[in-house]
């Protein structure tokens, strides 16, 4: 997904509405865990937000869950100076449609990752360096298994939802089907069951641009170091399947840098576009670690639900929550028919499911964009069979 | 485009109707060619194939002209062994809809090109040394006037037509426009007038993962050498570009190599998709150059009609040709809907102009595509108002 900072439809101020100033914590589990490989952790951390109160029955929590390139700040700001809110600011806080005031609001960096949670960048007890590319090779699951275990410290009986979009919409629907009790509503929005063999070659393109960078060195480099210009490439290209082209045009169209006059016969930038393109790279290579984005579009080009479970209706057997699936229109990385297939295997396995699919231009990241109609689905299906036990007086 | 070899469309040995042993030929110029930038050549050579024979009124030439990776190599084989023919063997032959029994059927590498005509590959007789990038930068409208040359140099009286997909439609168009009264049909697929902010923007990370390549060395580097890490980045990415997420998922889907068990849990190649798009990235650079890859992604990155013209009306004032333009359904490279816009422009400008499209799922590589509909419709359009001047017993 793109940074929220570029993102068009996302506030970069503070609102009234706004949760305000938040804080990261880290939940460190001192229990072996054991990936879906058999490999296995001494322990891990997951670093966490949360917004809101648990209840008293502890079962009004709502699980946000990230895309490949986000993180646990989805909300709020961590200083009042800051001039980015969480990446989904503009669907959570109070009075907003994840309304902080009634539910707990849990969002962790996914195991692997490189914003305080385990993952390559973290060192490795034995070697006193960082993992690298010998840190375990981590699945959706396991990133959905870790997550649990963080539920469980937080004290939470059950989810009233867990909600994601993209990968988090992955994460979301593995949730519901590992977590049958514990999990009352799935919200996966612009995601897939399996990723098509385009999405695999787009992020196999990007994984070869960081491995073939001299920098990368097997996964050996120092923190700050490592294949800055492969990250840059591969994040520039992803850029793309992001959004649309209708999107670009709107936004870009053909125009020319100011410093490019008319006609500038060279390689530097010209077309505007170019020069947003290389800013996002530059931007990103700030932020992220090339190994974890190693990891992570593996876990998604692995992620297979038909695969895993011998069909999508049995993988979603166990499911025992109520189900909203939400396509949109200009998404070319996830379709919308990837979206309804999930909704349809739902209906066949017999379980609650709604698909809404949502006419928009912006592409995948449609799931970020300002839409009073998202904002009302997402409301609507959060209240719909809304438990007594939940306090609706906070 | 793809490699024809690896186009499943096209045939890969020689069959009856294929045109047979051909060799290129090399054309220079020994007069000083002004580009469009105004920089100068003291001459120039392109290397070009012909098939069929010119007829004694010198009017039944047929110019040919290839896409950003394709040469002038479009028919036949260089040697009985070859198992690769020309990129369009499938549509030019003796019999075939352009029948070199005929037809004077010409094709040059582009000026900026790496398969024997002038490019940054060339010599400077100045340096001794590559041009490199201080070689003259190059636009449709150069690649051509140098075409222009060329048939003159062959006695081509006029163009019984010009044909062309993806940049080869552009040139083709640019043709028509340039020398109206020397092109009497012009036949346009699977192209753009201008590319939109998506198309510039997969072309600008290409051509960041090549000279962010240290080996790139701004552009100096020896023949063989240069930024095949780079080159071989581009390549992966344009070729997604080139295809369709149905051919892909018809051709790959989710199937894993036989040396990936089940789950390999690693970086190495595990989906077949990953595979192919290695051995595309590697085929590349060791046909390709990446300067050449600079210049001619520029060249489409500018090419741009309205804005050269005022608009496209009155772009396409000039022409005296009658055109076909073809567009096909999966092509999200130059939608059907860019193809759609260039025919209504010629009909709006008071031209013969006819658009046809095609329901195919190969994506832009459609235009190479085996398909009779096509092949029906090139006839028919080479055949449509056939001057007598034509000799049919042939």
């Amino acid at each position: 997904m793109t940074d929220p900072e570029e993102n068009e439809s996302v506030r970069t101020a503070l609102s009234p509405g706004d949760i305000g100033l938040v804080a990261p914590r880290d939940f460190t589990s001192t229990q072996p865990f054991t990936f879906k490989t058999g490999q296995v952790l001494p322990g891990f951390t997951l670093r966490y937000e949360t917004y809101g109160e648990l209840n008293a029955t502890r079962d009004n929590a709502v699980l946000i869950c990230h895309a490949l390139s986000g993180d646990h700040h989805c909300a709020g700001v961590h200083a009042l100076e800051d001039r980015k809110p969480g990446w989904w600011n503009n669907l959570i806080g109070p009075g907003k449609a994840v309304d902080t005031k009634r539910f707990f609001v849990v969002c962790a960096n996914v195991l692997g990752g490189c914003v305080g949670s385990s993952g390559p960048m973290s060192i490795d007890p034995v070697t006193g360096q960082p993992y690298g590319i010998s840190f375990p090779f981590v699945t959706i699951l396991d990133m959905v298994r870790s997550q649990k275990l963080l539920l469980e410290h937080l004290g939470v009986a059950s989810l009233h939802a867990v909600i994601g979009g993209s990968m988090g919409g992955m994460t979301a629907l593995q949730f519901a089907i590992e977590y049958p009790a514990f999990t009352r509503r799935v919200l996966a929005m612009a995601t897939t069951s399996r990723e098509s063999a385009q999405a695999i070659a787009f992020n196999e393109v990007g994984r070869q641009a960081i491995m073939q960078d001299p920098d990368w060195n097997h996964g050996n480099y120092p923190k700050g170091g490592g294949p800055r210009v492969g990250l840059a490439i591969a994040r520039m290209m992803a850029h793309i399947t992001y959004v649309s082209d209708a999107s670009m045009d709107r936004k870009f169209g053909r125009r020319k840098k100011t410093s490019a006059n008319g006609e500038a016969y060279n390689f530097d930038v010209q077309f505007e576009v170019e020069s947003y393109l290389r800013h996002q790279g530059q931007a990103f290579i700030n932020r992220f670690d090339a190994n974890s984005y190693l990891y992570i579009t593996r876990a998604l080009d692995q992620f297979d639900l038909a695969h895993a479970y011998g069909s999508l209706e049995a993988a979603f057997a166990p499911v025992q929550a109520e189900s909203l699936i939400v396509g949109f229109t200009s998404d070319w990385l996830f379709p919308p028919e990837q979206n309804r297939q999930i909704a349809l295997a739902l209906l066949r396995a017999g379980k609650s499911a709604s698909y809404a699919e949502l006419a928009t231009d912006l592409g995948h990241d449609s799931f970020l964009l300002e839409s009073e109609d998202l904002y009302a689905l997402v409301r609507a299906f959060l209240e719909r069979h809304e438990s007594t036990a939940v306090d609706f007086s906070i």
